[in-house]
């Protein structure tokens, strides 16, 4: 099946409407009709090489949302005419003990991703900014009606990537929370936090988004570019969430941890950080990472931000305007997540 | 009273015989006659000024068994005759959060060190290579009977500084641990470990001590300085406990961790240590430190101890032959630990 794309043609290149072949519905596989797709920070590492070569050409979106259309015969978890999403994998082993745990993420013969990666039958794997996509139905979710699906989008990365972390970590009522960063993670992040009940603080750069930060749930707004922020703050929360690609001064953070608090990285900084050993030891504190999360805690997590009518912020576009996104997403100028509508691509 | 004592008179200088002043007996100290006291590496850092300037003279000394000689009218924990430990702290606020979350040790005004440090009326705290000493009897701890006394003393600050992590951190049966280091603090970890019923493994330098490492307890035992290890070893363990006080390359030691596996620093390694965010996202790895344990999981320790019939593996020594046994801690070349008789003060 040829259909509808966009796609960056080599290393940097802008992306191009084009064609790829869909494979063939399989027993377990279901056509997915794209509706939505959210542009994710990760999409322009990818296609601009920050994170090694890639099987060129290739079509980002690993946040997509729209409907089944077909079924295969096996297929018992979805529905002809039911609204699905799809996040960062399309495959695992199923065998190994991380996927029999619910860690499909963290398979250990590896995942597969949703687009530039390597497909069970050898074929490399296409994303979202496409108008179908065939994808096995152990890794498609459901997307729950009350959600809006443009909204929606961006749950199956950013949603996901933030709710794993503040779960795992105990984020609710008692518990004081910091998202350093508000952008398309981070504003996630506040949303979510907030919902689980937690007093909330924003730490950002600067002032600038705080009306948004309040108005997205924050109790709290802080200039990290001010030092006093770092004193007044010192010992005060539980978890620290970064969603900051940049390097950060770890160790600055770590003080703001009360006994047993955790700093759990999910921005795509690759690090080295330097730690203190000191700061880790005197305030037991912990230094970790998390990245997406397994399809059952996905699903959790939409069943979640419906119930909570948590949506991402969004700014829809067309497909024709996703170069254009992808300097302004550079240039930290959106508020919070381009989502491309996809019947633009028909 | 004026007790004996051994004391550094100044940065580096050997330790020499001494008389110290200790404080009257108030309502709720015990006074103690010191019968062991532990040689910890601390003390030689502190009095070799690696932690910063100190109040010379010092008497070190955090590992001290002994009996009560004398109780305070209000002391109802430990009566004239009981065998007492005390470690490293003898007095904290003891009404911050922290204190009475039984953390003392993580005082947030700071809790008191047993030596070189500012007590509660100004004077500075004196150590355990002494006859004796007055304490708080809230900080004192109840040695059971079955221990013996000298390879009591180093679980006072070894044994609590590996028991605590290891508690934390779930060592126990089905369990993967790892212990970086078989000196004073490994050799207890190891003992811990195998008593909690984890699968213990002792990452050495070298194979020299692996017969100890064995006999101690330890199931495996493999050399860091063969690069194989690492390979063979990833993804392993479900816990490290890194007890070694030098620099260490903590990638390599992360990636031998599990999914959600975490490594505790409890060696004196003021880092700074250089970290993978990649690392620890790919395998939601944690980072941590501890630093000895609060007073009731200290008791909790000894008991535990005294069930499972565990005591340091011991050289005990007399006062005299203190600055040898600096020197021969600095090489190495002790097994596991050196503690005073202080009966040779008297």
């Amino acid at each position: 099946m040829l259909v509808n794309a966009y796609a960056a043609p080599s290393v940097g290149e802008p992306l191009v409407p084009t064609t790829i072949e869909r494979r063939a519905v399989g027993t377990n596989d279901v056509l997915i009709a794209i509706q939505y797709a959210g542009v994710c920070h990760s999409d322009i590492h990818t296609v601009n090489g920050d994170w090694g070569p890639q099987p060129f050409p290739v079509v980002p979106g690993h946040e997509i949302v729209g409907t089944v259309v077909e079924a295969g015969t096996g297929v018992t978890r979805h529905r002809v005419g039911d609204r699905v999403g799809v996040g960062c994998m399309v495959g695992s082993c199923g065998s190994c003990a991380n996927c029999l745990a619910g860690e499909e993420q963290h398979c250990r013969t590896g995942m597969v991703p949703t687009y530039a990666g390597t497909d069970r039958d050898g074929s490399t794997t296409q994303g979202g900014y496409s108008t179908h996509v065939v994808v096995d139905a152990d890794y498609v979710l459901s997307v729950p009606q009350s959600l809006d699906p443009a909204a929606a989008a961006p749950l199956l990365c950013a949603g996901i990537t933030t709710y794993a972390p503040l779960r795992r970590w105990g984020a609710g009522p008692g518990k004081r929370v910091a998202v350093v960063g508000l952008g398309g993670l981070g504003h996630m992040a506040v949303k979510i936090a907030h919902a689980l009940g937690a007093e909330v603080t924003v730490l950002s750069q600067s002032l600038k988004k705080q009306e948004d930060g309040l108005r997205l749930g924050a109790d709290h707004y802080y200039a990290t570019s001010d030092p006093e922020t770092f004193s007044l703050l010192a010992g005060r929360f539980d978890l620290i969430v970064n969603t900051v690609s940049a390097d950060l001064d770890i160790d600055a953070y770590l003080g703001l941890l009360t006994l047993d608090g955790t700093l759990a990285n999910v921005g795509a900084a690759p690090g080295p950080f330097t730690v203190s050993g000191f700061l880790l030891g005197s305030g037991r504190r912990n230094l970790t990472g998390s990245m997406i999360g397994g399809i059952a805690l996905t699903q959790e997590m939409l069943d979640f931000c419906a119930e909570h009518r948590i949506g991402s912020e969004i700014e829809v576009i067309s497909a024709d305007q996703v170069n254009e996104a992808y300097a302004r997403v550079l240039a930290s100028d959106v508020r919070y997540r381009f989502v491309i509508d996809t019947a633009t691509l028909a």
